[in-house]
């Protein structure tokens, strides 16, 4: 990666990066042998994950212009949506992209004719069983990774055919595991349940992060919540405000009678909190839920009804950045923490 | 740490051990650079966790001959078991060792003198006001750690004039804090708010753990669960089989509304937990915890009746170990860590 360069225009620093990427071929070659960089031919082991309200396909491209691998999060897209989405992407970049399908959503079948008929090449599946489409994508020609919170469907995952796991802590915003196992925990145990390539979510904002997951055993990492502080991000501009704001011990776990998710703590969320401390039934909790909370919250911006849905390493993120500079700099922290780790001279 | 020697006798490891602390003088002097070793006067930057009913005497005098700092958990020790333990580890080692006082607990201002009164030379505080004992002991040349789970104590440890602080994740055993930050997100953020030497813990148990926490920021890890499952450890047998048997997903943090507690799922917390769900007040709680719940699992060991503290790792743990035999695991797996992600060459 060479030294570090401190250049705040975006468009130079981005120029710097491809030019970089076609000369720097002991780079290229060594992370060429990463079995993440391999499988999607990206340059660096670094996913965006495909998150519902913030990543369409200005996200996605940014991060694959920028060596990543970016997600289209189809779980917040009607087909024809989605359709625009990756056809757009198409067009925004050359390199390779993909999509996330959470397998519980309404449409998928219709999701998934649409992502075959456009050609997309890698999909993400979640939130639900590996097996009911892994075999009918891959008889496709498409690449596909499993999202799971547990070591039992890493197994399931792996046996039914996946090319890749995605293993989520409890840090992670959104929707979440009942076992809780943080990424510290969880990923040494999928590493070694499982023979196929992984990939660490869950907490993972900085190169310092990124080099701890790898000492894990992981082999790339997912970030979402740090690609949410980006300009691409479509999230709403007061969502976005919200996630740099956030502080330590500001997200929360709830909702863990229907399917746990991780929110920012605000009206709403509080009500929840209370519903549940005097044992609300989970039909008392789903009227409280209503629709659309999701879609209120992080995209239209209603910070106070609205479900803001961020992981907890949000009380970190200081400043929205363009992808690429968030990408450059998780390469660059990622070095110099593992130069530090050398220099300590075990 | 020269390459790894298997040898599955107990006694001729720790010659071994002791023969190269002597000989590899240039791991001594790297380490001794190391901020947390330089405190301690220790050779590895690993903390044995003070844990109650599980770390007398002879686990903590056995982590500190192996080169680590192993501490004796006073909160579940009378003042005058505390003074055994103390006396009994001065016999037992005349390395470094020290205390864990839980500050809430009762008979506190005993413990406090017996702990004087007997030259211990390195107190760990945690459950309290950092502010109450710090300044005390430290005129007493007593060199005073303050363990939190948040950012906001790590500033008040800090400026209560603590030499060191240990920030302890939500996958942590025992009692927890209530923001639920995880390891992987709590030490970057300790690390950027303080400038005082930090010590990791919550879901540490293995070498590979150890790197990630040094990557993040740490200078030091604190290990608790993993030394439960050593034959130095006072845990009643039935307890540390559990621990050994435990699989990921098996524990839970539980009576959030009293002091947050993690727990194995066992009978008693099933009954915790279907109480909570129902929306049990604390009075309610109070009554169906009883009294020495703890005592009863952990050191009695009636596994269906007892409180079973341990850690997320637990699902990690599969065989119980001579605590030299740990330290040397984590020390060995920690460098062959970082080797490895130096040989990926970024």
């Amino acid at each position: 990666m060479g030294d570090i360069i401190l250049i705040s225009n975006y468009k130079y620093k981005k120029f710097i990066l491809s030019y970089k990427s076609i000369y720097q071929t002991n780079l290229t070659y060594s992370l060429m042998n990463n079995a993440i960089c391999k499988l999607f031919q990206i340059e660096y082991p670094i996913i965006q994950a495909g998150m519902i309200w913030c990543s369409g396909w200005e996200l996605a491209s940014a991060v694959s212009n920028a060596g990543g691998l970016g997600l289209i999060g189809a779980g917040s897209m009607y087909p024809e949506i989605l359709r625009e989405h990756i056809q757009k992407c198409k067009k925004a970049t050359d390199k390779p992209f993909g999509v996330n399908v959470p397998l519980l959503y309404p449409n998928i079948e219709e999701h998934m004719k649409v992502i075959v008929e456009e050609g997309v090449k890698i999909v993400f599946t979640s939130a639900g069983n590996p097996k009911t489409w892994t075999g009918h994508l891959q008889e496709k020609g498409i690449t596909v990774v499993h999202v799971v919170s547990n070591v039992k469907f890493a197994l399931k995952s792996q046996e039914a055919g996946v090319n890749a796991v995605v293993a989520e802590g409890f840090e992670a915003g959104g929707h979440n595991g009942r076992e809780e196992t943080t990424t510290l925990v969880l990923i040494p145990q999928v590493k070694k349940a499982i023979n196929i390539p992984l990939i660490a979510a869950g907490g993972i904002g900085s190169g310092q992060a990124m080099a701890a997951c790898l000492a894990l055993g992981a082999d790339a990492v997912q970030v979402g919540s740090r690609f949410v502080a980006t300009p691409e991000s479509s999230a709403h501009q007061a969502f976005k405000d919200t996630v740099v704001k956030a502080q330590e011990g500001d997200t929360i776990l709830t909702l863990k009678q229907l399917t746990p998710v991780r929110l920012i703590k605000n009206d709403f969320c509080n009500k929840v909190l209370a519903a549940e401390q005097t044992g609300a039934s989970k039909e008392e909790l789903t009227t409280l839920l209503g629709r659309a909370r999701a879609k209120k919250g992080m995209f239209e911006g209603d910070l106070s009804e609205g479900e803001l849905e961020i992981g907890q390493v949000s009380g970190a993120i200081t400043a929205i950045k363009p992808a690429a500079e968030i990408v450059k700099e998780l390469m660059d922290d990622c070095k110099q923490t593992i130069a530090r780790l050398n220099a300590i001279g075990f």
